[in-house]
């Protein structure tokens, strides 16, 4: 048992199941009995066998769906690593819940609900929108300075982490069989690039990007903010150390989230960088979580591919996005939906009375 | 102008206009001013800007959207190129009409309507069910054997691509915003092998696959199939006659409906290996065609990627699906309303009191 000094995730860990590959190989029995070439559903009948895994049945099921937007502050901005002032997490939050940011649109394209979780942000947030639920669970109004000191204290790190294993129950009880996560956080780059270089032993510079379109000095001020922060706080490997002192309290509360997740199997849709540093993390402390787990799209941040090799995974989408906010996420919904549609509505060869493939023998004598 | 032997199609030709790059400029104007990083959608900023040139508009709309299966046989499947004998093909319709293919899983998924046009199918169809709509608009019984002689008549090819007219022109009839082609011919890969060889100078072997899966026997077949085809007819690079002589019904028919879809400045969304045959073709006679049309994945058949290089298109998706019936292009359409939603309901800026990005000297204040 990998050691956890957070209690309440150690249990949650405890009840995450590796699935049953019995149920994959069914999925794809059933899969190979459908009208159509063996296979030429490609990656869509990996999902699908996935999916019947995780919900150990043959008719697997994507709604209720919901992406969780975890919002929080971030002290490293005072380094000067962002070109957006970190008011902006507040005043986001108020855009996300009267439905005018780029995640209310396409959680909607994909019929998913939003539900934005205050866990750290510093400002005053205008709550009067009505678009998404709101959850006011504030640990502390935004992280310290990484480069400084760690970014929260052991009990700091404990209750973010429980908000998003709170946020996994909630939707577990409202029978949500897709989660996503997204972040909200002015300089939550900053962080989930301090944490993919300590978790993945990659250099700083290869896993510091441009964030939200920052200049050439800005990213030599990130990266020297990234290396301070390593060096100050010397996390090593383990994972919650590495979240408590460089990471971010949006970040922890996506761990929670995460693991709360597959405790309860649901499947559990990835998004980009700042989210799959979280995923790090949750595979680390748990590694039978990344069975519930799909990788949503590839973000153009350099640090995220280096992530995804980490957890060696393939992502569904490529689309050179870099937002963040679940919106990845919302997209590679769809491709779940779509899976589970093929595999519950198609019907079989032998129902549809469609003759099924020659033999060779057969074909020859055709010829 | 470039000469077209098939009056209705020259006249279509004539009325597709290049798109007006100002709109493009103009989206994307307004989708910087959005509450996001500047180009943080990546493509679905790409996809957005060409829907509103296409639509001459900055609310773009993608709805209602129709994918239009067209079926055909084969008279090459005589030489045993196929995993699948042709009877398949009026079975398959048939499925369509219940609803129990991939195409109305995929479709349903996406909100898509579906429409069937049998163009030359050889055997009996059962009608009988309405899950999606029926077109009975048979040239032939199949093409002939295109390893002996040319696929189909100029009469044949003049009425193949009519019928896609057709179908383009009751699709903008009912305000159809996008539309997507797919296709439905047990033998059809053989067909788009020879037209892809013949119109990217591809030798057979490279742009010859295991279609439906067959065995490596099998592929040897089909790739002295495709080679005698090309040296049986010498269609040499004539698109048209590429197209009458190497091509398939359904492929001549999707050409059709591509062009009058672009006459009538709807999006369109390319499928895989067999539509994107007919969108050589399309882009050969009529240029400026490309601008409504959007690569919708790659499929995992070799042709395939040879074919968007030779239209210097990148896929949306790469799911390494090879199933056509236009499933491809289903799950692409989603991203084109997620694109379509990003345009439409985000907030700006201004309108949602969100701090724009600091100017570099006011950051290196604040630092």
């Amino acid at each position: 048992m990998i050691s956890c000094t957070v209690p309440r995730l150690r249990s949650a860990i405890g009840r995450v199941r590796p699935v049953d590959s019995m149920w994959r190989h069914r999925a794809h029995a059933h899969l190979d009995g459908l009208t159509k070439p063996r296979h030429s559903l490609g990656r869509l009948e990996w999902i699908a066998a996935r999916l019947c895994a995780i919900q150990e049945t043959l008719t697997p099921r994507t709604a209720p769906r919901r992406i969780v937007v975890f919002a929080a502050d971030h002290g490293v901005t005072a380094e000067g690593v962002s070109a957006f002032p970190s008011v902006v997490t507040a005043q986001m939050v108020g855009n996300f819940l009267r439905g005018g940011a780029a995640i209310n649109a396409l959680a909607r394209a994909v019929a998913a609900d939003v539900c934005v979780v205050d866990v750290g942000v510093a400002g005053d947030i205008d709550t009067s929108g009505d678009a998404a639920t709101f959850a006011s669970r504030r640990v502390r109004p935004g992280t310290r300075n990484i480069a400084q000191e760690p970014a929260m204290s052991g009990d700091e790190l404990t209750s973010a982490v429980g908000v998003g294993l709170d946020i996994a129950d909630a939707a577990a009880g409202a029978g949500v069989a897709v989660l996503a996560c997204g972040d909200m956080g002015i300089g939550n780059t900053t962080a989930a690039s301090a944490m993919t270089a300590a978790l993945t032993s990659a250099p700083p510079s290869e896993v510091t990007g441009t964030g939200t379109g920052i200049d050439s000095a800005t990213v030599v001020r990130k990266i020297a903010a990234v290396t301070r922060a390593l060096r100050v706080n010397q996390p090593d490997r383990d994972a919650l150390e590495v979240l408590r002192t460089v990471g971010g309290l949006e970040i922890a509360a996506i761990t929670g989230a995460y693991v709360g997740a597959a405790s309860h199997r649901m499947a559990i849709v990835g998004d980009g960088f700042i989210a799959t540093a979280a995923a790090l993390v949750a595979a680390e402390v748990c590694p039978p979580w990344l069975d519930y787990w799909f990788a949503g799209h590839l973000s153009s941040e350099p640090g995220h591919g280096r992530q995804l090799r980490h957890l060696r995974q393939e992502p569904l989408l490529q689309l050179n996005m870099r937002l963040g906010e679940g919106t990845g996420a919302a997209l590679a919904m769809h491709l779940l939906n779509a899976a589970a549609a093929a595999m519950n509505e198609m019907a079989t060869f032998e129902s549809a009375g469609v003759a099924a493939r020659q033999e060779p023998a057969a074909r020859e004598g055709a010829s």
